[in-house]
């Protein structure tokens, strides 16, 4: 069993990976003029892994090229980085009860090159196991942004995965010093946007809801499976402009995302909320079962 | 004459710059699960050089030390930094005609560790004078925040200089397909901003006017540095909630930074704007008097 595995890839002229090796993680892969440490210029994906194997890989796949596009970087070859992905996955070695996750990043590359970075790294975490079950304390920040500002303003970026992360990063530290663990981000008009690494997911009856993909978030991997799941098992599933008295109304809430999976929202600014611990579980089974 | 240098500090257990050691620039030297590369958090300053010497060094580092409290980033003891700075500046052999720049990233570190990473890279450039004769045809570009932001939502890092600059350079491929140069950005109340890496300053009569360094933007230090020189040389100098019919108003607008030193404005959203030619020229020979 190894911490963590690196593939590097390889471009050809029109920025597309070839191919990639396996290097040492260990070992520094960058040069300072990297454009993803200096500009924070490329996008990325981060990829649970269960049992060693991938967690819905496709949809991965599938918003990596949207991000992808939104930054004008190069078209990719995916089944490369498929591949890499799966390679950098069973590097670990992992055993069944351990967790990781494989964080995939493509650059801008080094500033006055003419080919993009591009890596794939793999790494044994610590279990997620308590967050599903203890619950987070989430508060409400404003990201600043009207709901609609992916539209009018495209260039700001938002529903696009970039790697630059600082304002997610300082949300997170806000919150610490509310003493809470997480984040909801609300528009400037009032409306309840995702967690900084999440996607917001709330329970009213049978009728799971989440945030309008319009409405300048990431469209969320984990809810977008969750969904299907939920739509198969009994639920209606809507999308919505939510607002924060939805979130207090609502049966349950959680932030979802690719690691971390379901994760129940336990307290909003304070105010403590029923978790859905059943709900909890199947969200996690049905996740786990994607695995491959 | 090199075309390049690198200094990469060491740290104490605070997390200070102890020492630097200056390293090949061309190898890597940074690892992919730095947190600079993977979630462009830390901040940064370039400063230009003119014959081989930094200029207005001082003004950098109190910015600097304003960034990194910002991101709640350890303290440094700035001595040292400027000890790398001059001395990757002088690595450079800079013949007294070239242009460079240095770039110093101090990053919160490794994921999991428990240093930040820090360097300063010096490298020679492309001669800035043709834009500064040329002029800039700008964009204006709403940055979707409210001008009073980083009052309402700190943990938005308005005012930080930090590496997430995927917005700027997203912004700067908006300008280029709408056939400019450079962006302005103006808030979503109608405010004007400043550019993605420079400054905004407008002359209008004998008054120099700039953005109220509290409207969200970077406090610029050649703004900054120009306005003393101007106040010192007959000139009224003002800080104002500027709108775009005070640039379209202004006798003359500048775009101001440390490398392109005062770029002016020729053209606002394809109208163009009269080019002061002298006062460009006095700015110019000012800065590189600055140079030590």
């Amino acid at each position: 069993m190894s911490a963590s595995a690196l593939a590097l890839f390889t471009f050809d002229s029109a920025g597309s990976a070839t191919g990639y090796r396996l290097v040492d993680p260990a070992q520094p892969a960058l040069t300072v003029t990297e454009l993803a440490a200096t500009r924070g210029d490329g996008v990325f994906e981060t990829v649970g892994l269960h049992e060693g194997h991938p967690i819905k890989a496709a949809r991965h796949f599938e918003r990596f090229a949207q991000s992808v596009r939104m930054l004008d970087l190069p078209a990719q070859d995916w089944t490369i980085w498929d591949a890499a992905l799966h390679e950098v996955a069973a590097a670990l070695d992992l055993d069944p009860s351990s967790e990781g996750w494989v964080k995939m990043v493509l650059s801008r590359g080094i500033e006055g090159g003419t080919t993009p970075t591009g890596w794939a790294y793999a790494t044994a975490s610590a279990s997620t196991a308590s967050v599903r079950a203890d619950g987070l304390r989430v508060v409400l920040l404003d990201r600043g942004y009207r709901h609609d500002i992916a539209q009018t303003a495209p260039w700001l970026l938002q529903g696009a995965k970039t790697i630059s992360y600082a304002v997610n990063r300082s949300a997170y530290r806000e919150a610490a010093r509310r003493d809470a663990d997480d984040v909801v981000f609300v528009s400037s008009d009032g409306y309840l946007l995702e967690g900084p690494t999440s996607t917001l997911v709330l329970r009213t009856g049978m009728t799971l809801r989440t945030t309008r993909t319009d409405a300048g978030i990431l469209a969320g991997t984990t809810q977008a499976e969750l969904f299907e799941w939920a739509a198969g098992n009994g639920y209606e599933t809507t999308y919505e402009l939510l607002t924060p008295a939805d979130l207090a109304a609502a049966d349950a809430a959680w932030l979802v995302s690719s690691v971390r999976l379901a994760a129940p929202i336990r307290a909003v600014d304070g105010t403590p909320k029923p978790v859905d611990a059943a709900l909890t579980a199947s969200f996690t089974a049905h996740l786990h079962s994607l695995a491959g």
